[in-house]
């Protein structure tokens, strides 16, 4: 069909009466080109369908303004609130977003990193998908040089930076005020352990049980994708111990499966927190909406976001250098709600 | 910096000591070129970081195999839904998704199309802001004949289709639902009338109060964002109200809001549903953690994902015409739970 055809600036200028040249300089505002015939171009050049040549024009100017992003889902309350960051950093300096989901998938997010190289992207803002296992996917940047910054769940390599919050910090303490609240046989419903995020928070889970002489059992370490599903699993799994041997406290490694595992076991007739202390992570909405409502970690995503693409385009601006430094790594805090308060008089919030 | 200059065909040429139309010709994988050196040719292209020149092939095929998504917001369960039906739809067909959000401002989503159509999008899938007012940063996309697919918040457009569900229908039903339960005064928290979603869904509630002679009351419709503080704040209003002017019954046009009206309302010593009855919408996670289990309608975002893409694709694949359907409107089942169960005899879930 006739109009499928690519509309060039000789269009324009055919369609003008110009030459080429003016329409141009015309499209770049050029003040060569006087007010009103910059306009009309402008005018034109909608009407026409023009679509402004921005692969050209990068090779030349070595920019598109768009940054790339890939994530594991777009389904959770935190990745919501990065992204939202990270649009707020990226329009505040006249950047746009696309934004990719692996849905947790390695192919998946190879497929996409390839997209958005081939959409020259200037910089790519990622965390990794569930199963990746290395980062060969993303040569194609580090070749280029095109700034890569991980985010949440990351990986080292030296030219790239990585923005994270202190995972193992935070699963520390929250097992220690488990810990101080008289529990002693804390269940762990953890990730992969490929993912840092959830290994550092296994390892911090499991240096407050050793530093207070509890034992680690290998059975009260339950590996998930912490989906609703593996909530309800757990406290299935809980249900079919021997009473005796049950945990008197649930730590999960996200807020989704502590809540449907609280459910569950509501629904068995457990009371909350008197026979199994409950704490998540994340401080998703639900936290505040479960009954009674669940103790957690503060995990600030939309300033995550917002550091990550603030670095990412000062480095593309040369107003800052990504690779001098390796991480960043932001406060998380313990939000502490009635779920796992046994001690009514140690009640903190 | 010499390795921030653009690789070219030639540059590989000349790494493997070959002509640069045979390295063309490799990269297109022609068996006109060896096996063996097509896989030398794809390593020399990785190791250089060689950029596929999809802008210019697709000048040529004109296509790109990636979809552009134009969302107002990342947060909501129902768009992760959405956005994971489309996902699973496109990777069949091998094309990618690159979504962008517009934080519910036209003027984001106005510069998120413009970014779409220069990044060269095979399609454009795309769900309105909150206050967008007309299409014309659209317009780019029609006179280059590039498909457009209206989702969940639509605008009428004749080149282009609707995927919507039968928000009418079901708010007409919710509201029958709750006048069966005894509710003579039932307030509506909706959205902005601007959008076809919360007009049809005071469309339906206001026909389902007439149907039943029931007068329609200004200060019962309430319009908001449908936040979590609007949930809230409509609690705040109700009880401002005099006891005998309260509403009976709250349908809200999300359950975010309905859920946070619901636990404000709680906590000031309300029974619910004996004092107020609540309903919501879209069947969030929030919707079955509130306690009493909040009822609301099944939004099947997934399907609603999986249809928009498959016509899309299918247009694109010249095996489906886009342009001879207007509409396609799912349905959406109500899902009745304890909050709006007044009369237990009549429980039907």
């Amino acid at each position: 069909m006739a109009e499928n055809r690519e509309v060039t600036i000789y269009d324009i200028a055919k369609h003008l009466n110009i030459s080429a040249a003016t329409v141009s300089r015309g499209l770049k505002n050029s003040p060569a080109v006087s007010k009103n015939t910059r306009k009309k171009i402008a005018e034109v050049a909608l009407e026409l369908g023009y679509q402004s040549n921005t692969f050209a024009s990068s090779l030349r100017s070595k920019t598109t303004k768009t940054l790339g992003v890939l994530v594991p889902r777009l389904n959770s309350h935190f990745m919501s609130s990065v992204l939202a960051g990270m649009e707020k950093a990226a329009n505040k300096h006249g950047y746009n977003l696309i934004i990719a989901q692996s849905l947790e998938e390695a192919e998946n997010e190879k497929q996409n990193a390839d997209t958005m190289f081939n959409k020259r992207v200037d910089g790519l803002l990622i965390s990794l998908a569930y199963d990746t296992r290395n980062i060969n996917h993303l040569e194609p940047f580090f070749k280029r040089n095109i700034p890569v910054v991980f985010f949440d769940r990351v990986y080292s390599h030296p030219s790239s930076i990585s923005v994270v919050i202190n995972n193992y910090d935070a699963a520390y303490k929250i097992t220690k005020h488990l810990i101080d609240q008289g529990c002693q046989r804390i269940m762990h419903i953890g990730g992969n352990l490929l993912r840092n995020v959830y290994k550092d928070r296994f390892d911090g889970y499991r240096q407050a049980l050793k530093d207070h002489d509890l034992p680690f059992q290998d059975k009260m370490h339950l590996i998930s994708e912490l989906s609703e599903k593996d909530g309800t699993a757990a406290a299935k799994h809980i249900l079919s111990m021997p009473a005796a041997k049950r945990p008197d406290a649930v730590f999960s490694a996200n807020d989704t499966s502590a809540v449907y595992c609280m459910m569950a076991l509501k629904a068995a007739g457990f009371h909350i927190p008197h026979d199994v202390a409950f704490a998540g992570f994340n401080n998703d909405p639900i936290s505040k909406v479960i009954e009674p409502n669940l103790t957690t970690v503060d995990y600030a995503g939309e300033t995550m976001g917002n550091i990550a693409v603030t670095n990412l385009i000062n480095h593309l601006q040369g107003t800052g250098n990504l690779y001098s430094t390796n991480s960043i790594t932001l406060r998380a805090d313990l939000i502490i709600r009635a779920s796992s308060l046994k001690n009514e008089v140690q009640k903190t919030k």
